[in-house]
């Protein structure tokens, strides 16, 4: 039997933290027919929040050292704010959102990550995500948007990458669904020139992704975003989508964006 | 055909700000067999982030006015921190908690307060509870924690008071269950004299209320929270209790706390 197709598409917090972009993205989502989930990071709101209230923040390879004070943070911002305020205008443009951080219907379930050297904090790695809860509510026709905050099942809260969470999420519903995992962002896709806005490399195979990386024109935060992707595709998802925001139905059609491929 | 029953249980914001009170209550909670649905209000912790962000708070008769610093303080509070901490808590006592607004699967839809003299800014006086939704949720075993925030479905969150969200879910859901109306706090029930514990009002009619007021034995908060029990027994809600959050399983009981009747 043919699966049923679902999109599920991460926004980065470039698009969160811009109302008239946020309003033009979430108008396209609304407009997608079928099953769809929306996953969201954070953005700056979290960073000036922290500084607001004295608390300083530390990320180390652009991950955020999670302490008690910054947990609360995260978890007001994206599981309050940010995902209410998506949840609100996506119900206005006739979809039937629903917020959900990982321990809602203990959705994602998470550890505390455990690392050599490094003390994350209150940072969680992904264990089990609840596929039949998320199946249960795409049926009945409900649009879940997902905040990057999980639980570990016994009553802790923990920070989880949204890139992460989206892979794992996609991982996670992909032997029920016909997956295309899309990475919404403000560029037009993984770009071989920064400073080069149309220089978005079409199509991108894990060898050729290596080379880039080795060669110095795949950097920073780019990195973990796609060896997310290459994740995703080695558990099996077939169509990985890296590209514009603001051209969503474009992007879901193949007109742009960089296509993750095996090779 | 005998409905089935329903506890709606609503928490004050004392219970919500003692770590200890606040696990002791949900260690009961968790234990109470059958359908039910936790209402939490906000207490102190928002109030502080507002001192603590330099947003000035405004209380007319115990109603918050909230502006726009205030309202986005109420929903990362309510909706993200304390929402997010309890679902994260009853899902490690083995309670499939769900958090909500009542933005989410639109829950409950508001419209902004109006009010010939006062502006309460993003207020929201209740104007539907989705009873399919939230029957959907508690006949698939999941437990509806609910916070006090609405939304217009136009995209605009409000701030609703928890005692009067409680009180409308109650209604919404009394056509498909047998509810029971909890609302427990710090104290033992509504007193006869505030310094004397013990001197619980066992029952209540709307008569006795009015003259307990008027002789200024009934004051301050208990008044609109008892007027919220008053219009819920109006609805058709049978049992009606106020009563101490610690003793939970008592209180169900009829073993203590107020009693509000017909007559």
């Amino acid at each position: 039997m043919k699966k049923p197709a679902l999109n599920i598409i991460k926004i980065g917090g470039n698009i969160v933290d811009d109302a008239n972009k946020l309003q033009h993205f979430l108008q396209s989502f609304a407009q997608l027919p079928g099953n769809k989930i929306l996953v969201h990071g954070g953005g700056k709101i979290a960073t000036e929040m922290a500084s607001q209230l004295n608390i300083p923040q530390t990320l180390i390879e652009g991950r955020r050292i999670t302490d008690e004070h910054t947990l609360r943070i995260v978890t007001m911002v994206y599981a309050g704010l940010i995902n209410k305020n998506i949840v609100a205008l996506l119900q206005s443009l006739g979809s039937n959102a629903i917020g959900l951080s990982g321990a809602d219907g203990n959705t994602v379930k998470a550890h505390k990550r455990v690392h050599p050297s490094i003390d994350y904090g209150f940072a969680g790695d992904v264990d089990e995500v609840n596929a039949s809860f998320l199946s249960q509510l795409l049926l009945s026709g409900m649009v879940p948007v997902i905040a990057p905050i999980t639980h570990d099942l016994k009553g802790q809260l923990l920070n989880t990458n949204a890139d992460t969470m989206a892979q794992e999420i996609a991982r996670g519903l992909s032997e029920s669904f016909d997956v295309t995992l899309i990475y919404s962002f403000e560029k037009k896709g993984v770009l071989k020139d920064p400073a080069v806005e149309d220089s978005v490399i079409a199509s991108l195979t894990r060898e050729e992704f290596d080379k880039y990386v080795s060669q110095g024109i795949i950097t920073k935060g780019m990195i973990p975003k796609l060896q997310n992707a290459f994740l995703a595709l080695e558990s099996g998802i077939q169509k990985i989508i890296i590209g514009p925001a603001e051209e969503l139905a474009l992007l879901l059609n193949g007109g742009t964006g960089t296509h993750i491929h095996h090779e």
